[in-house]
């Protein structure tokens, strides 16, 4: 049954000639511009209209099972279980100390020494904080918080012109630019994060979904 | 009765001396980022912790009412009528086209030239989306939509990758940096947006939240 649903709704998009629409979901803190490549390939070669909504975690999850959005892409920690939807591990991150006005010309820097400084952080109850703090639980101290602001644009923004830190994914440094690929360093010990593709297989779009997974999959394997 | 819960929510504040926190949502399309200089100022001066979110309009007035936040800052339609709370005009945006691909050195660009190029806008539904489309009426065209996307940074990395425009406050672009100043010009006819702070008078916080309005109507003023 679901397939007949699928095959019935490939065929209107078909007879219409209308692109077909998936809806992606992506953590606010994993960062909405990554992406902007996915959205040009997509619309180019394979007539997808990707249209894209940036969420925090709950959100995300809600939005997936009410079908608001066909595909999330989150962070996820490694307790988390999530029975509702398929799971795709589609890169592991780097996590770099951004402080242009801190860390000058450095290749690591310890995590005692970042806590010598006020650390930009996401406002309460945010997932990517508790991700942050499990952190900072290896040196069984807290940082000083210096902001709580919403989203990783912010947040850089607000470490190029205080003396401030954050910890950001580093692919999220460089693709902002080259303004960015400078001011940030390695952090003693390192910290990766996993980041997931999640989503819901009976979907009537489920086919553009898995081209989208398996693309997506292809282009972090050449990548990393 | 409002005003003894004033006074003892500040007694409390300062017998602990522990800052006050003001919960600040801002429209997504409005821009975070401009709320960086008041979490600075506000936190060196005042001893108020500012903590910044990040969110669509139904959202932030849901917010608002439910005491999530105490202030949010909104561009707002001119029929726009909202009882529940006080509001301050504090800004005048002036649109801009953002489009480094298409612009070149150009001083301004008629809305029947934008109409010739693809636009990025927010997802459907999106409050931004029909200020912009209040714009093109004007010519009576829509133009062609060439992505959507979740927020203002998404959508100006979009139009330096891509042969796309957009329309983005002026301000929101000279916040961001050197490397956005350029690429971008006057839209003829002009288009001004009227941004505002909505709060609630009958809150504990009241005197933080009229210190935080009038600094922002004040500094507002002077770089207008």
């Amino acid at each position: 049954m679901p397939e007949l649903v699928e095959t019935i709704y490939e065929f209107q998009q078909k007879s219409s000639e209308k692109a077909i629409e998936l809806k992606v979901g992506v953590l606010t803190s994993l960062g909405d511009i990554l992406m902007n490549q996915y959205v040009t390939y997509f619309q180019k070669n394979k007539n997808i209209l990707i249209t894209v909504y940036s969420m925090e975690k709950n959100e995300l999850i809600h939005s997936l099972n009410s079908g608001k959005i066909d595909i999330a892409s989150s962070f996820l920690s490694d307790d988390e279980t999530l029975e509702n939807f398929e799971k795709v591990l589609f890169r592991m991150d780097k996590m770099v100390y951004y402080a242009p006005n801190i860390t000058e010309i450095c290749n690591t820097i310890s995590i005692k020494t970042i806590l010598n400084f006020p650390l930009v952080k996401y406002p309460p109850d945010n997932f990517m904080n508790k991700m942050i703090d499990q952190y900072f639980n290896i040196a069984g101290k807290v940082p000083v918080v210096a902001a709580q602001l919403p989203s990783p644009y912010a947040i850089i923004q607000y470490c190029k012109k205080n003396t401030a830190g954050a910890l950001i994914a580093e692919r999220l440094l460089n693709t902002l630019g080259d303004s960015y690929e400078h001011g940030y360093c390695n952090i003693d010990p390192s910290y990766t994060m996993k980041a997931f593709l999640l989503y819901k297989k009976e979907n009537p779009k489920y086919r553009a979904i898995k081209l989208f997974i398996d693309y997506v999959v292809k282009l972090n394997k050449n990548n990393s």
